[in-house]
């Protein structure tokens, strides 16, 4: 694969996101950055800083200039940052030095790539933020459809009790649910203007500086945070953090479908499963695989992103670069679980018949739990529970069910309750009410 | 060093934290599971699910009853969880099996350990809270007695522009007032009671599980989630990412220590910095050093605890154990960091002789921006930029200072801004008036 | 759960090795110390760099004394490492001033930690070796013995054609064969003598400082480097690397486990599985899940390790701490999963009935490759595969059997190569040799 | 920043390597997966398993049919594989039905992918050993140059004793010589052939499987591994860590030259260094700061693979998608970094002036080591020990140099040792001859 799905013709439809990806390309940032630029003037001028008429000419440039992304590439490669040489196109584009010179007053490039990605992840996550609010109805719908429908819960991989299908798909959603109420508090924090000048202390605007970064701040419709922030990185943490945390989220649904639609369990089927290059009859849970492999590449880019909050002094170049070279990525890779999350919701068929199967496998030892609940009414438990693992065992050597052995023993014990679903049906409707549905 | 530095007599007062350890100890976990296990039992004798003289029985015992930890070792390899084994310690310690069969009534041990985990980490949430507290406020002061301390500003390492060291200061301390706030919302959801039964189902409670997780959740002063969580995993993952994202930003403050106690630097003064086994001169920044190789670990195990978050099915061992396996270690850690952090803001002397020195290198290459807006004012910016750029170029190769050779060129320049901290001593104060000092 | 299983009464039998454990302890760590202490000084005291009789007083005493750990805890906490606190603990207890001065004669702390540690680390790294090659060979009699057994290989989840138990096995045996292999290097770059002195070019022990590495190396049976190494990590960064591979390959057996243990599956019985506190049917795959678990910790450790090679200039306390917070936790994993690979390996016993059943559930699905190339004999491939995956489909739909529907609509067929196990015995039966067994 | 600097015409130059790059596009993956198709088919011809004449065809079709990457893009996005696609495209293109039905005979996609890929890798692996040697020679050379130039060693940042740039230079070449050893086997494990057929028991070859591989191998020039191993991912595994090894070690070439470079410090010059939007005085450490930022993006990369290694069943597809997703760019970015490590050895100039003000800053503390060991000429060292430390707080206090404070006290001192370079010179130039320059 080429190093990202987003440019990849072959890949692209299976591991990006268009939606997301087109925020994170060397148009977009540009763009953005112009933006900046032309609001930075537009406020300087208002506030007297640079002359007027500059102001509004740079600012209507701003949004009319086209800078070819190439021309950048040799400059910033020696820079490090495409600033000065987006600064020196813009202005050699505007053909009126007079008015050119005002451009960039006073600001540092990180305060314009990062005001402009503020732009950006505003953007993107206001996308996610409807995106998983889809997904959650969708979840929703699916849980009321099937609140009460029974299957093996399953732990360690073992049959444990019965539950409802409607229960398990309010597991995966409730999480989301919280995840969207988080990403509440995280896009408020990442829609912060930055505005610190060369190092934080906006000396080049003279006292008027404040007064800039939340003008700024108000043309963009951006916090003003009241100060500079280059090198206080917890911001980006959080978001990053947040979307490893979605990313698993989605895959722990991806790692339940994966092992729903196993040969021998097909308590799932998927619509538009995966074909083999060789055989026939493979309907391989692609979907749910790139879900689980993208939650695995969301934590390991996070924790990358995490790790450069240790942001040396006023300005860390390398701390910064590495969240350059992980952040676009981890932003397409959790659009493209959302995006992928919904397919999926909308692609599942669960089985009944496979279900009740895996319910009842003809041994009855899922209800070994309630037996023991309704054998205890009659005996101590601890006896209760050593005589039904007894049973359990010699249903185990014999090939003889459970509820026969059972019913052997203790033929007066009422067994009414084994196969009950508890609170599965109920907590699948008040996730469905919860998600709106 | 030992597998823990919690358990070293060498290490311990260098990398653990006590009043955080002696939370996760084998005592401290069986002490919360009691608790759990008495509440419970208490809430089912209310309700009627156990007898009433069976719960309270079971209840004064959990308070009373000494389990010894090695004695569940050999049972807890075998099962994987210690309740089984802490099950029947306790009912044979109670010698009263009329009674001591109500114990764990339809629980799991999932519910038990995480209930437990929960009165574990609210407790040591509140005494991070604290700490964070007045770590903030002895930055507060810090940034208020050194807000108009010159000092430079640096970009890359470099010499960037003036600000003073009660800014550095307030950019340490910002994102602790925004982790603390976060920490709000993170302890709030830790202290979330779990109570699903074998599978999540609650089964063998009857319809009044519901009723008996409200009424755990109320006598134990914790949240009602309204559902079983046994395999939502966000929680856990959103408060390793905040003890990750705590422990970067305090590593920043490491960071920055390291950088300025260099020789030849020289900024800052520690008390009580590290000696050498060979050389008597050291003075070596021990503690910032520590805080940065804290909050890579805590990265590092953030890590496994956010991938943990594919939690297969109804309940995934091999997940939760990375949970275990991590968890308290991170926590130790975070705990240890914000002392560290408290002793070395009380620690810290800055040296103004030195800072000053480092300002004002004879070069003044420092002000060059200063200078550029100030002859930006009679002439264009990009002409401006270039002038003083070229004079730069002139220092470096002559040694000639910047100001002297300004003023040789651009005689009639008013050259008093160079120099100025900008918006660096208001931050600073704003900073301590944040932070309640 | 304690910091770590290795401190912890409840949980070292689960998650810890005490082979291993026993070599990451205080008293372990200062033992391996004053023995670099003694050599150090016989070495010394045969080059003539200090009195024969003061080292061989040194010598003598390194190996009797008794240090207390937790006398050494204050000064390291303020010195970051604790050899000034042993070596001044040592001279007193050797209360032969005269011979005590020449203890320690031009060494730095971290000659004396680290060269501790290679002698540490050899020893543990021969007991796993030993351990690994009795795994190895364990998985060569198993797949020597299950060499022929069918089974469905999966891919996806999804059953795919005939393979054989053995086959497996030797899929878990490869990885093991090549790590062992390349344990022998990361061996021999461990066993490597540090001795650079205070900054790493051993200027206390004037010229004859090369002399003395290699002595040193000789008395302690280590490689001499020919250089100091202080800063290149390269060396410990491959152990952890080598520590995350093998615990992933480990762990992909205990995955392997959890899927073939499944209800519904019952490919394997495992001895000793886990109970619950509540479900008396319950087998749980303990053993497997702390399989994976340990290696997702393992993955997460090792990234620390690696990242601390970013060690700046002659030595970095922030960077070397980071190994000391990770390293033996790392080892203690990487021990226990070899012994718990060692006691599965031996509590494996393969179910041939339910293989059977899994591979033919009645829809003869699994042979559909085989079918598409035994009907291509007779017409194009294309076609072949699209005819079959046509009755791949049917039999979906239907219900019917593949093999009856491929002999209906191709009766002159020969279905005989249907079923077959290809290259699985022989591969399993080539490992079984490989692995000596 | 576009999700990766390989496709971003503004950042390719900073972060991305072309000849790296180059290997991993979508066109070099199809090309080198017909690479594979035709040399199966030409050894299924000669082994008589297809007809000769197709196979001819085939293999003559694999050199010169264009196959367009976009129209595979929508299949894989369903089979999660490209393979399938490929195939179809490419027995259209053939417009040979007879022949083309023959293509892919009895292989898998995992076959077809990951031999391409050992093909891809053997040649970027070739272009960076070639690099590498380069590297080490560049750092020869200057090693040599330099061998006995001082300058301060440091420790915790703070000025330790004296050693040489050469030296410097040393530490960091020698791990390159090991890690461009270690590449060696590395490579010799990635260039193997995988051929296993559907699910690795080759089933649909008939008896000649084995022979089919073994042709496999010889006809591509890779190594015959004997069995299949699509589930074993231990050769990737090193690889990747391999990668973040290397990574590692020229981030610290970079984290010295970032901290040589400081204001203040000055020791380094570098050619080439970048500029600031708005500091015409600045020439920041930008090359030092992306070989920083590539090895932390590395490590994090690794980690992903290395997780990977835990690989489910025959084939897993989550975890395989993981390795697709990060693998690629991480071999970009381990490409970059020896590029630019490449660069940076020929911008390098040390300021031997200010290297020898850092070395004695007016204090002579660094040399409180070597006055130690003199004066414990005359009394014992624990005694000398204290009397140097309390000169060197009498130094601090008053400001008065060491070397007078100790000419006072000890007039007869020979103080003609101390600034000795001990072993660095010698070992600069050992390395220079390993580095056979």
């Amino acid at each position: 694969m080429p190093a990202s799905a987003a440019d990849s013709a072959i890949y692209r439809s299976l591991f990006s996101d268009d939606a997301t990806a087109a925020l994170f390309t060397d148009s977009a940032e540009i763009r953005a950055m112009l933006l900046v630029e032309g609001a930075l003037a537009r406020v300087q001028g208002a506030l007297g800083i640079i002359p007027e008429t500059a102001a509004a000419f740079i600012d209507r440039a701003s949004r009319e200039v086209q800078i070819d992304p190439a021309a950048l590439g040799a400059e910033t490669a020696t820079n490090g940052v495409p600033v000065p040489a987006l600064v020196a196109a813009f202005r050699k584009a505007m053909n009126a030095p007079d008015h050119a010179q005002y451009l960039h007053w006073g600001a540092t490039s990180q305060d314009i790539m990062e005001t402009g990605l503020a732009l950006r992840l505003r953007r993107v996550t206001q996308i996610w933020d409807e995106r998983i609010g889809d997904l959650i109805a969708a979840l929703g719908r699916l849980a009321r459809r099937h609140a009460a429908l029974p299957m093996a819960a399953r732990t360690y991989g073992q049959a444990a009790t019965p539950t409802s299908f409607g229960a398990v798909v309010a597991g995966w959603g409730h999480p989301l649910i919280r995840h969207r109420a988080r990403l509440a508090e995280v896009r408020a924090g990442l829609a912060t203007v930055s505005l610190g000048g060369a190092a934080g202390t906006l000396s080049a605007m003279g006292p008027q500086g404040p007064e800039v970064r939340a003008g700024l701040a108000q043309a963009l419709d951006l916090a003003d945070p009241g100060h500079s922030w280059h090198a206080e990185r917890d911001r980006v943490g959080v978001f990053a953090a947040w979307m490893a945390g979605l990313a698993t989220s989605l895959g722990k649904m991806g790692e339940d479908l994966i092992l729903m639609t196993q040969t021998g369990i097909n308590e799932i089927r998927l619509e538009g499963a995966g074909g083999s290059s060789t055989m026939p009859q493979k309907q391989n849970p692609v979907g749910p695989s790139v879900l689980v492999a993208l939650a695995r590449q969301a934590v390991a880019l996070a924790g990358a992103i995490q790790g450069a909050g240790l942001h040396r002094q006023q300005r860390d170049g390398a701390a910064w670069f590495v969240e350059w070279l992980t952040l676009p990525q981890l932003c397409i890779s959790a659009g493209r679980g959302i995006a992928l999350a919904q397919d999926l919701a909308g692609a599942i068929s669960p089985d009944a018949q496979a279900m009740a199967a895996n319910l009842d496998d003809g041994s009855g030892l899922i209800h070994a739990e309630a037996f023991t609940f309704a054998l205890a009414r009659h005996m101590p438990r601890p006896e209760a529970q050593s005589r039904i693992k007894a049973l359990c065992k010699e249903a185990g050597a014999t090939g003889a069910a459970l509820p026969v052995l059972v019913a052997r023993d203790f033929p007066a014990l009422d067994l009414t309750a084994a196969g009950g679903l508890g609170t599965a049906p109920d907590e699948a409707r008040a996730f469905a009410d919860q998600a709106g549905t």
